[in-house]
């Protein structure tokens, strides 16, 4: 979709206040105050029939008697009235509307039915709709505030897009306060015409913003916000603030995979591929934006600490490699010319603990230092108050030396505690582009976004490579997929529709070798002798499975028995498999026993796929067995899943380090598994009716030889795709 | 160890200043202008040979000068006159001494001596000795500040006992500016003679004190430390910050215990064990000393959260459940009660967000309804300022709302966005007792802390119970602990003994028995003759298990054999194995091979014991296998461990689901494994030459069957005890 030009939100031409009022604390009226408070240049028209000027304004009594030029009508309308003046809005040839008013789908059956009605007018008019139930917008390099919230924003280089407009009015407040700029502001409110995606990209056209913040409650078209949030997080830092953590999605709760995934890993995966950076609470995304706002990125996570005080080194520390950050080394050549520098007692090793005694000047000889260090990607000077030097003194010298000369372009954050916002030291800092933080945990994520940040730029192009799979044969798939459709809708007219849902076996096998991913061949006997005959074709060692309507973890019931060697073997197993069966769930008839040849491997893993209703396919990796629900030992990421993010994926687990030779073990074939991995995501995305797969255990031999999906099993939702 | 009397550390008779100057900025100075500025209404005494009067004080040329009455002396010369002024306060009789001087042990070898001598003549004197290099001692409720550091602080309920100095200097400066009081504070420097522990108990001694919170860097007593804290946490809440979280301990790295274990686990533990709350950080120390200083700590864990946006009710309610808490369901009354007094499109479910347009009564009236239902165990009030009312209005009606009448006993947590210290709404919460917290994620961890206190006090009595074990056989041990440090001595002479630090198999059969720790009976054979008779004593089937001196992780290089059923088998699986161990590691001769019955059960766990230099033995329960060092499934505790502790250390890992029967199996035998771990820790405390132990597995039969310590490996110290 071609995103609408939402430009007359920021810098309108002309602005319509229709519901505008004479009494002051009405929202009609807060508006008109808002944009007269902050400076916005163009015209104001007040629509009110019954007055004739509002706060020196002259009044227009409908919307088609408002001259030229006007882009932009704000209503106040109660709900009711709300339709009829967007179509006048319409009509009057206004292309842009911030409905403010509420009433609509967050109250209800009623208010869902006007809000439909809405997005019909909109269409009909081509009107973009911001809204309803927001709190608009700004534009603080413009002077421009729709908002009715209190208080005027410093213009700055923080730009918010919020689903909550009550959330954006705190954060207007809050940063007033804390003396920090925003440059934007959209509250997107119940999005029935512009959505965050939209918003997002006009935001990112801002000259002035140099980071967004995005509050989300929740996103309606995934595949849009992954668009819209990655093409922008390679022009500028997005970062993502997604609150509900708890929430569960809808989960298909048959298989490990879907038990282990949820709406939270979703958007978590959605945020990654994204390039969002994701905050856990309001504090860290401001901590973050302020440092990614005006700082450079790291270019490694070595980072030095300066400290006059040996505790807040360490806690800073410990923030720090926490979040995925170490310590710099330092050169010899720096901790000679630290040492000659500092008193005998401080400590040259980093953290540099340069002692409560220290000052101004040890400070700035201190820092130069460690900023013209080659092991050092980024520098934290940690300051707890001293009575011999004046604050104002210190935040001087670290803004002197944030200037690009100086720090050689690595970021500087500063701990100067105890600093309280619009003093003087906090002013200076904050006038140089240094984020000043008042406890030394908070420079730990901090530092940490940043340098994921950096990251994720660096990998962007291999992310972003197209999966290219020519060896695919589709028509078998589509075969395979159409006859367990069939089957699938078979057992959903029967009475046990509920349990029966898995594709048949055999249909499975197919699809899966027709996307290359390798499953042994096997076959399934109602009787031993059945399975006797069947034996000699497949070839012993086997491993034997029982099939029952429903039955999908089978090693609970005592359903699986490896390692068959002989006929006799066989005889008995076979027989001892069905009658704990029986004894165990006698309402549960059987449909026979699978006979599988036993594959060898040097690792068992886990590859599974759910479909999330907002993102789409969602693939897991992790370290197998019955125990992997306990253990949680799994990572997600979603479809399309390249050769690169595929290795990442298992690099997130164990995984990993099992198929590297866990404890001086061989190596396993780390590629086919990578290779099975972007196999089942592409399987996923051509086939939507596919709703879960589960490869559990994946067995994986000696490097060069391959991984078998020994036990895969595959769940088709017929109302899909 | 007696507690000194250390009441003169903050509410002296006389206070001598040894090293008193006339120079404003000196420390010698600084110390007295505190004194005076903080309101000290005792005698003060400057020492200094030289100046006739100081500040308008007179002067003392000696310190056997000094009158009476005087208590406490705090010396500022430089480290050498620091010794021969030490002494002289002892023949003078002054019980109490703040060295604030700086150059001993911080410094290296020369500051150690000095360090030494002071001990010495403290011992020789009794004195109560605070510090070297600390800033001393205040106590606000007595108008009493013996440090050098800028500002007064507010009389308050919070004490901090810092091994740091800088830090408190910081904290005395984070407060005064916040708002913030503080009752006692303590900065312990080198602990050459008062310890931490000390100070905990005197601080706790206050009467003003309602929480205590620890900065600590490095504990040197642990079992002290202990004792200390949980004394004092029986009676006030007491906070723990310990940095440095990165740093190993003292590892032995050839178990997996070893590999998992480290200083900060044994910290954990141990403050765990204590009822210490650990804090992550200053920020979240501060945010929780606050809450537990006035507020009551809740029943249960269900909390209601009221808002005015969405927003913030989500944040809240995503860092409460982050940390253990959950939202309470409310009571249908509750629920009709607040329908019919909030906007229609309010939400009345929890959190309750009464919407933008709600002002103080309809909070006042929300408020006091979910502080009455009784399925609410704590209350959260998170607001974003609107210009429709003053922010004192509301914070006025919680403060009422949070009396302890209207409260019902429940804590009630602020969340009011955008105040500043003190404005008046800040300081009417703060009057009344009330928290405020600038964003809402950080109500989360403080609800969590109250909590988990409770949780605390209510086990406390079970958590302390005596462990009893009246059948040891100690003659049995103590032969078996000896055998084994002969072995262990002669193999430490011997060439290889890196490796060779094992205790041997038929030693710990022997020991572990003794403890009643069940191991099967197995026997060593050097050639496959002596295995075939072997086996008919044991029985068929076995498992083999080579032996070879330093071989410790025996699967890794085929080692190890199951289900041996026959002679046959025996004979082929020996050749098989010492061939292949001969071809892996052709320099490393071969003991024999071990035959051990096979042992069946319902599942494997570890559980292994490493001593911490601090706080002696940890031990360790977890899921068992050859993956547990990539798992990380395991939970430590330090001993002695009971019963009770036991459970609940089994609990904290998969064990306890694995065990209960996961997915449909039959529950294992858990008493057993609790058995197993009160043994091992009563072991580990008797025999103090026990270096290392490890159980892997411990094969779990079903109810009532037992468990079976199938590999059960012993390292011994033979310096240690």
């Amino acid at each position: 979709m071609q995103s609408p030009d939402l430009n007359m939100f920021f810098s309108p031409t002309g602005v319509a206040v229709i519901g505008a009022s004479r009494v002051s604390g009405k929202l009609g009226n807060d508006v008109i105050v808002n944009l007269l408070d902050n400076g916005y240049e163009g015209p104001i028209y007040p629509v009110n029939p019954s007055a004739g000027e509002i706060l020196g304004l002259p009044c227009y009594a409908s919307i088609d008697a408002i001259p030229d030029p006007v882009d932009l009508a704000i209503i106040v309308l109660p709900a009711p009235y709300v339709l009829r003046a967007l179509e006048d809005c319409g009509k009057r040839r206004i292309r842009g509307v911030t409905i403010i008013s509420g009433g609509f789908r967050e109250v209800g059956t009623e208010g869902i039915g006007l809000e439909e009605e809405l997005k019909r007018i909109a269409a009909e008019y081509d009107i973009a709709v911001l809204g309803p139930n927001c709190i608009g917008t700004i534009d603080t390099h413009q002077s421009f505030n729709s908002t009715f919230v209190t208080g005027i924003p410093l213009p700055g280089e923080i730009a918010l897009v919020s689903q909550s407009g009550a959330l954006a009015a705190a954060i207007i407040n809050w940063a007033q306060r804390a003396g920090i700029g925003l440059s934007r502001l959209v509250s997107s409110g119940n999005q029935a015409v512009i959505s965050e995606s939209d918003m997002i990209r006009a935001t990112a056209e801002d000259e002035y913003t140099k980071v967004i913040s995005l509050y989300i409650e929740g996103v309606e078209d995934g595949q849009a916000f992954i668009d819209a949030a990655s093409e922008t997080s390679q022009k500028l830092p997005v970062i993502g603030l997604k609150v509900g953590r708890g929430e569960g999605g809808a989960k298909a709760v048959a298989s490990h995979t879907g038990a282990l995934a949820g709406a939270d890993i979703a958007y978590d995966a959605a945020m990654r591929r994204a390039g969002v950076l994701r905050a856990d609470n309001l504090e860290q995304m401001l901590d973050w934006a302020r440092a990614l706002a005006t700082q450079p990125l790291p270019k490694g996570n070595r980072v030095a600490v300066v400290t006059n005080a040996g505790g807040l080194g360490v806690i800073a520390v410990d923030a720090l490699e926490a979040a995925g950050m170490r310590l710099a080394p330092l050169t010899e050549e720096t901790r000679s010319h630290l040492r000659s520098r500092v008193f005998p007692a401080a400590s040259v090793k980093n953290p540099v603990d340069i002692l409560a005694g220290s000052g101004p000047a040890s400070y700035t000889l201190c820092v130069d230092a460690v900023l013209a260090d080659e092991t050092v990607d980024a520098v934290v000077v940690a300051i707890a108050p001293q009575r011999w030097f004046d604050p104002l003194s210190l935040a001087e010298i670290i803004a002197e030396l944030g200037s690009s000369f100086l720090s050689r372009k690595k970021p500087l954050l500063a701990v100067m505690m105890g600093l309280t916002p619009g003093d003087p030291s906090s002013e200076t800092l904050q006038a140089h582009g240094i984020p000043n933080y008042p406890f030394p945990a908070r420079v730990g994520s901090t530092l940490g976004a940043m340098w994921q940040r950096r990251q994720w730029l660096d990998q962007c192009e291999a992310l972003t490579a197209a999966v290219e799979l020519d060896d695919l044969d589709t028509d078998t798939a589509a075969a395979a997929v159409q006859a367990g459709l069939e089957v699938t809708r078979e057992q959903m007219e029967s009475a046990d529709a509920d349990s029966a849902l898995w594709m048949p076996v055999n249909q499975v096998e197919s699809l899966m070798q027709s996307y290359g991913i390798s499953v042994p061949a096997s076959g399934l006997a109602p009787d031993v002798d059945q399975a006797l005959l069947l034996a000699e074709t497949i070839g012993y060692p086997l491993v034997l499975k029982l099939e029952a309507a429903g039955l999908s973890h089978k090693t609970d019931v005592g359903g699986v028995r490896l390692g068959i060697e002989s006929p006799d073997d066989l005889r008995i197993a076979f027989t001892e498999m069905v009658d704990q069966f029986h004894e165990k769930m006698p309402h549960t008839s059987i449909d026979g026993v699978r006979l599988q040849p036993m594959v060898d491997g040097m690792t068992e893993l886990i590859v599974g796929m759910v479909r999330d209703p907002q993102f789409g396919p969602l693939i897991m990796v992790g370290a197998g067995g019955t125990q992997v629900e306990l253990q949680k030992d799994v990572a997600f990421d979603l479809a399309p899943i390249n050769h690169y993010q595929a290795e990442a994926l298992i690099d997130q687990t164990s995984a990993g380090q099992l198929l590297a030779g866990f404890r001086g073990g061989d190596p396993a074939d780390r590629d086919a598994v990578v290779d099975v991995v972007v196999r089942l995501s592409q399987l996923a995305l051509d086939w939507p009716q596919i709703a879960e797969v589960e490869i559990n255990p994946l067995i994986v031999r000696r490097v060069g030889e391959g991984a078998s999906a020994v036990d895969a099993r595959l769940r088709l939702d017929p109302d899909a795709g």
